[in-house]
């Protein structure tokens, strides 16, 4: 490798050592900015020869502290890795190096009247590999499944810089086990992701038509959302903001909230009948409560609506450093895990709000503390600690889309069980028996 | 365990030891007709210490070999754990036991305005379980995907009578690897499925419209294929037939097949615009140089035209003992590989009649030889061969949906290759150190 794709300089490493969460990083010797797969192979090889612990990377817009390095790690960068190596518009798939970051793939999916459906809301930031090794969600999963339901083959290349293809070309295929999901979610501990073959799917030819609606009570809402869904409305998004989060958003750019204001809903649909599903949508709101429900196809109005959304996480970065969370439970106990986070935020003396990706029952609630605090407070933690066990209790899980990472590993048990955390590590050796990659993260 | 719940009579375990392919078991031990999860724990205590071989056996309605049993093993049925244990209409989730008819689940979702999506041709004889460890397809899985798109948790039995729990009843969730992944397609390789939860649909509402195409070419029924998928149609199944297939059918039905028809198409749609959809496919088939088409919307059309492929199967076993192949290939070269799966039946005077879920570019190339034959003749084997290696040289796989099991053990390394089959041992070896879980099958 030459010497410009390895960087030493400790400043320069500290900010490729840190991803979005408040995490301190320790000391890695040094970041590789990988350009090519041998590249990779040849970092693993050597990392391997000298027992060095490798931490993956992609954007580092994660949520869970998975691209947080340690001390005497090596960065293995991957962004730098960004050609879309094939796009076939007939067999509706692409093939592309993990740094490609996923609007990019996007726009150039939707230059064939495609498109690549996993959007977190970080999509303008973060890269296909990162997507790939969180599972990453986003808005309009509700419709098109997360990243794993776009995943259809790797290449990877493993610890001691073996390369491995896993899975296919094809829309179906099962011949063996389904290492591709496997690698999936998985954070950078079983191998590294050096390219990957993607589906994308037609994109929708009509513009899509919006509503947003405004409730009194999270009940209410909550049952506008499971009749849209029992209706079979399939908005292709689906967004809930309490109180909180409105107030944010009011706070910084005045959207005028109204006093009785609990929470609002904000909708699309992109079916070839997009207004009246949106109106059929909005209909089903107002039976269940809400008092003012606005519904427009009109693209810049569609923006403004949804724009709203996308200030939500800015708005409470406004407010105070945030620790996001991201716990997801069965739709039907949505409004009861959001009225437990509430009182969960009053109990302890901290400021949750909260957005929720409705359809999917995956929620949100962002803890904000005071601006300059390194790390949560301790009723922050106390506060968190409630939310994670009560969505356990309610059949939910302790994320969604953002991972394990470092911040769950705590809570990692409750969930899993003995027999499934000593199985994932027995996999984890056969992937990566010296336990160079990744270490501490995602089991 | 009580007594009648074993088989040890050998004529009654022999019909235990085989599935729907030819291939010849060997004498196991007896059969286990499992009533509870406490029995297949039993079951595997008693093989870990005996170091008995276990095969668990759904319905026996498999394809591949993947229930055919050896000498002096266990066969484990779960047909009697039928028990649907629950089914929210709210969180569209149903609990089932492993031994429940696919088509009696996608019955009871009905009842709530819900489908149990997953629809193998075999859904009113095969199981849930059986469908999950070969994670199969189906008709309408062109639309909703396959078994592992409707997976979201599970409970196994790993083969030291261990018990695990994977997965969530929530529609996301990223705790941890993958582990219901891995499952599904699994062959009963890595442990026994004693529950599933999975996930249910909005059934449509109106009824399905569907159309019939003939056409002179193969080249422009898969330019019709490519061009529905193309358009965005979302047909909710595509189904095509070739020549020989048709020939199979008329010679059974009378269809009054015309001289120069040489494929023919069957597709449905069924959106909330049904009809005008199935219209537009017609055009699109008619554009595409369709000699005929037919479309309708009314109940008895739509049974009669999907009825007509329904008859392939049964009219192919009237000509002769079939060898049923399952290869999957990117969409773009569906002609060329029905094409040439017509040149092999050609070069080695075989009959190869075949049928494709088109729209998934997966293909049933169905090998028929002489009654009474029990093994496919070398001609037949000489044949797949070359399907099989032209399938992989196109990009595509050796098995859509019907899974590795004995049968495609011989190329399966063509596939896999070296690391990815060393990483497959690997993780069999994490779940079944003793290799007593369904051995020689799957990887
Ligand atoms: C404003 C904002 C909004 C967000 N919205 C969403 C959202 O809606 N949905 C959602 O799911 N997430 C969201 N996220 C979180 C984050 O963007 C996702 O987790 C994203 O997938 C991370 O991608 P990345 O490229 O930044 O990966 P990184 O943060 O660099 O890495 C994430 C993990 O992936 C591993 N990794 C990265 N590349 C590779 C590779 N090539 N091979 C193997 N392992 C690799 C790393 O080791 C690490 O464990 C948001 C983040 C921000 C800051
Ligand atoms: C007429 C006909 C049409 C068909 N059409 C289709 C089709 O359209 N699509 C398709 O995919 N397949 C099709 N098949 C093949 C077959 O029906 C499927 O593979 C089905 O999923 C097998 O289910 P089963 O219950 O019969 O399983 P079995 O045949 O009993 O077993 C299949 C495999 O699953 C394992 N297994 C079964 N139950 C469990 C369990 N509880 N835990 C762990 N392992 C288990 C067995 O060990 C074996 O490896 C068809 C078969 C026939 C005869």
């Amino acid at each position: 490798m030459s010497e410009a794709r390895v960087l030493t300089d400790p400043d320069v490493i500290d900010s490729y050592a840190r991803d979005r969460t408040f995490v301190e990083p320790g000391k890695p010797l040094g970041v590789v900015l990988a350009a090519s797969r041998d590249d990779v192979v040849t970092t693993l090889r050597w990392a391997t020869e000298h027992r060095v612990p490798v931490v993956p990377r992609g954007a580092g817009t994660g949520l869970a502290g998975g691209a947080i390095a340690g001390d005497g790690s090596i960065v293995l960068s991957l962004a730098r890795m960004t050609a879309i190596k094939e796009l076939s518009p007939v067999d509706e798939i692409a093939v592309v190096e993990p740094g490609v970051i996923t609007a990019d793939l996007d726009r150039a999916a939707r230059e064939h009247g495609l498109m690549y459906a996993p959007d977190p809301s970080s999509y303008e930031i973060s890269t296909i590999g990162g997507n790939l090794a969180t599972n990453a969600g986003g808005l309009r999963c509700v419709k098109y499944g997360v990243t794993r339901d776009s995943a259809l083959g790797l290449e990877v290349v493993l610890a001691d810089g073996r390369i491995m293809n896993t899975g296919r070309r094809t829309m179906k295929g099962v011949t063996g086990y389904d290492l591709t999901g496997l690698f999936v979610g998985s954070e950078g501990t079983l191998g590294v992701i050096t390219s990957a073959t993607v589906r994308l799917r037609r994109a929708p030819v009509a513009p899509p038509a919006t509503f947003a609606a405004e409730f009194g009570s999270l009940r209410e809402a909550g049952a506008a959302v499971t009749a849209i869904m029992a209706a079979g409305c399939q908005p292709s998004l689906m967004e809930l903001l309490d109180r909180a989060t409105l107030e944010a958003i009011d706070d910084w750019r005045n959207i005028g909230l109204e006093a009785g204001t609990m929470a609002m809903l904000i909708g699309q649909s992109d079916a070839t009948d997009a207004q009246a599903m949106a109106e059929r949508m909005e209909r089903l709101c107002m039976e269940n409560g809400a008092s003012f429900v606005a519904v427009s196809s009109s693209p810049q109005e569609t923006e403004e609506l949804i724009g709203l959304r996308r200030l939500a996480y800015q708005a409470k970065e406004r407010q105070g450093a945030c620790l996001v969370e991201d716990v997801c439970v069965p739709r039907s106990v949505l409004p009861e895990m959001i009225t437990h986070i509430e009182a969960a935020a009053v109990r302890h003396g901290v400021r949750i709000a909260t957005v929720a990706h409705a359809g999917d029952g995956n929620l949100h609630p962002v803890f904000i503390f005071d601006h300059g605090t390194v790390e949560p407070p301790p009723e922050v933690w106390a506060a968190a600690d409630e939310v994670f066990t009560r969505a356990l209790e309610l059949g939910g899980t302790l994320t969604g889309e953002h991972g394990v990472g470092l911040l769950k590993q705590r809570w990692l048990a409750l969930e899993s069980g003995p027999v499934a955390t000593e199985v994932q590590r027995g996999i984890k050796a056969v992937f990566d028996p010296l336990g160079l990659l990744n270490p501490g993260k995602a089991i």
